[in-house]
């Protein structure tokens, strides 16, 4: 089933079957280091996260850990079994945080298949995942679905029927729920927050250019990379790469993901909280030597079910690279990406209401 | 204020006021990760941030957390309202470390204004700023003085009364604190601390030739300046630098200071603790791929008040690039530093002292 | 006696004297800083040393430090005393780990001299050291032989008389220990470790290729090295260097262990400990730029003396730069290895037995 041998090849297309249930290896703790790591790989500043006292001040036992690296393990854990042999990262959908995770949580993952169609080609085929990050109790933190192109190891392979899920647009915000249900944002500082800037203050339509530019390096998006244990070859092996199609390591994704991320503070410092990614996807590939810049809309605008302190702010963040966003760059010519976008990610973000 | 709009865009020259006070966001955690990362950026061996062990046989709790770790996490707290503007970083004084700061304390960063003085050119002024450090429980862990050219927003804004702070050239050995009250130095074990040569052992005018030279990575810098949550654009963004002055990105000054302590401990290994920095210049700018040297003058010996165990010496450390330090290069033609010169570091170090 | 001046000249051939015990600077506290950044380093994704939860349902109390982290470690503390002065790193041998290293824990080295051999040219000489690595609680974690070859001060100075130690091909089977006396394996998870192959399932004579390659850039093997605390100056000083045999930085060995062992999980996914390092020779230098691929045969087979749920496999393990090795490469032309070898390394690990 996909693995032969000593070594792993991964699940190829016809490997996958409706209902089929993966179980990831290999567990992780998270604890400081990772912590660390990760606001020195992308010089994040959310103060929730950066801070056990102020974290402490809003009613949780200590700063949360961020939610991307969350993310990004849990991701890393799916790829030798789901993406080892996929030849495109179509999409993702329906992803939602569920609860905290602290210093010192160990994650698990595992994915059911919950949708398949072979291409007509009859050499690869989609493959959809429901995946499941849960803690050492058994608590789920993370779900969300994403969709992979995978090849066949064997084109003889009957199809299997055709099952495409039906994915949300967007997350209903009556599924968000806050960070946890200690929070209460009533002491939240805004001096100490980095921007007055609350929930109220943003309005749908709203764009904001997040200014700062962030070069990338080899090294840096290696070891992000390898801090999340994923596995991809294409972001690791130049030797290969050198004779593959762009001559060079691809960025992973969600190095970019981060990225935007942390740049977007500037202009969204009090989005102390991703609650939700509705949908993301990755317009283009990323390389080393690239410089990336980010910009948000605000799409839309919800309270929190049974809160007054805190609501959701829907927000698409495009990056670009090689190129600052003060005009906006989203569309090019026809229905294509702006040349420059290499991400355009749909979340809802959590924010402190004011009183 | 200097907040335009949801980003931020820094303080201007014309609104920092005298007496002003800021606070900086975002307060930060500093644990094993921090600690971690310090090591493997600059391969520090100072053995009291090193082991526990060795630290608490001294009388303290834990290995406390390196000086200038602590020193560039809360000067990068003051860079988005401080030096987001400026054209120049022009020096330091009065740098006193408190108390210490251990594995799990949270750091917050405040600054006043105290000094003010608009340039002659009305485009530019020198902004004078005392920031303090303070740890989860208000303790006063860290203050210093810096002064910055910051760029005007409007030319036309009325020139402040110029006021320009009285700054000690040196700390005064009085206002010397030891690193803890509760540090004893009579089991300090100069064999686990790799140098038999104590306080008593420096003359005044000696020369020491640090020896050993460590080549600066773009990937390195950025790495440690993320750590520190610093945001100044030049370290970071290569796109825009490369329309910019020298094409290529600036190492944060900071990064140069660590590797300069670092590679003295190559001659200094006992010298526990900065006390004080008395004064700092970056003479000239560091770039990736820049090997830097470096080497120190004893400018001064110094008994630590009430103390018998303990003693201070005032170390001129001078950091060159690309030029081993063997000769002691200082000064160049004229009243110029050597070229080869990026740093010129005054501080009051502590070293055990012979019973 | 090897240190003059201030500043430490390491320890020349004839200040060497059998018998002679050496303490080595300076102790270190490992971490969960330093355990994420070896993560982040390798990648490697062993479960017991991945997951607290993981290690916890075997019997250890928490999840132990890799074994390659603690041998860099007290590897680099032996290196300003024992290999400043060396030309060469000859070999190691009878490297066996004998206690659990835990985060938290602080290390600690120290070396004896036990052979001495002049070279017949009257400039160098070999020096076999037995190193130790404890614990706080002078528990012994680690012991190892190295011999280097190291240069004489003074040509003149006498040669010592010849001893040569008697070292084990490789360490018996008797001597493994497993990693805890409290590590019981009934509950461990083949579904979470990344692979069902266990003891039972490899046969002496079989071949692994371990498939994955990595890539390692200037700033990553600097980074893991100061990580490690190792002063030595090849692996650092680029400008020192582009005058050197080679023009750039040399990778410490190790780093291409820790690479080859990360890469060794896809095959040996459940190899959770190595017991013993019999030998290892680095064979050609690895720069940055260099692709390192991996492969392995199974040398041997042994049960671990009075348990039935553990076993040992001696494993020899190649690396070779820049050259996948589905063939297998390991000799070249006449007794010379092939061209792509790095690394020769032979070990004994411990796995799972089947019940």
């Amino acid at each position: 089933m996909g693995k032969t041998g000593k070594t792993n090849s991964g699940y190829f297309f016809e490997d996958f079957k409706l209902g089929q249930k993966l179980v990831h290896a290999t567990p992780r703790t998270v604890d400081q280091g990772e912590v660390a790591l990760y606001t020195a790989l992308y010089g994040t500043r959310f103060v929730l996260n950066s801070s056990v006292a102020f974290a402490q001040s809003l009613g949780l036992s200590t700063a949360p850990v961020d939610d991307l690296l969350v993310f990004h393990i849990v991701f890393g854990k799916t790829v030798p079994d789901v993406s080892l042999n996929a030849v495109a990262n179509l999409g993702y959908a329906d992803c939602r945080f569920l609860a905290p995770v602290y210093p010192g949580d160990t994650l698990f993952a595992r994915s059911e298949v919950i949708g398949l169609k072979e291409n007509s080609n009859g050499k690869t085929g989609v493959v959809y995942v429901r995946s499941t990050g849960t803690n050492q109790r058994q608590e789920k933190i993370l779900e969300y679905v994403r969709w992979v192109m995978v090849n066949k190891r064997d084109e003889s392979a009957p199809a299997p029927q055709t099952q495409v899920p039906d994915l949300p647009e967007f997350v209903s915000p009556d599924n968000l729920t806050p960070l946890s249900t200690t929070l209460t944002l009533s002491a939240y500082d805004t001096a100490l927050s980095g921007s007055a800037h609350l929930w109220d203050d943003y309005e749908v339509g709203e764009k904001i250019d997040h200014v700062d530019g962030m070069t990338i390096e080899e090294a840096e998006h290696m070891i992000a990379t390898r801090l999340y244990q994923n596995t991809a070859k294409v972001h690791f092996d130049q030797f290969a790469q050198s004779k593959g199609r762009f001559g060079k390591r691809l960025i992973y994704g969600g190095h970019v993901i981060s990225l935007a991320r942390s740049l977007s503070f500037n202009g969204l410092a009090n989005a102390f909280h991703i609650a939700a990614i509705n949908g993301g996807r990755h317009v283009s590939p990323c390389f080393a030597g690239d410089t990336v810049y980010a910009w948000s809309e605000i799409l839309g605008k919800a309270p929190l079910k049974g809160r007054t302190d805190v609501g959701a702010l829907r927000v698409r963040t495009i990056a670009a690279k090689n190129h600052p966003c003060a005009d906006f760059p989203l569309m090019g010519v026809g229905k294509d990406y702006h040349e420059a976008v290499i991400l355009d990610l749909d979340t809802w973000l959590l924010l402190p209401r004011r009183p």
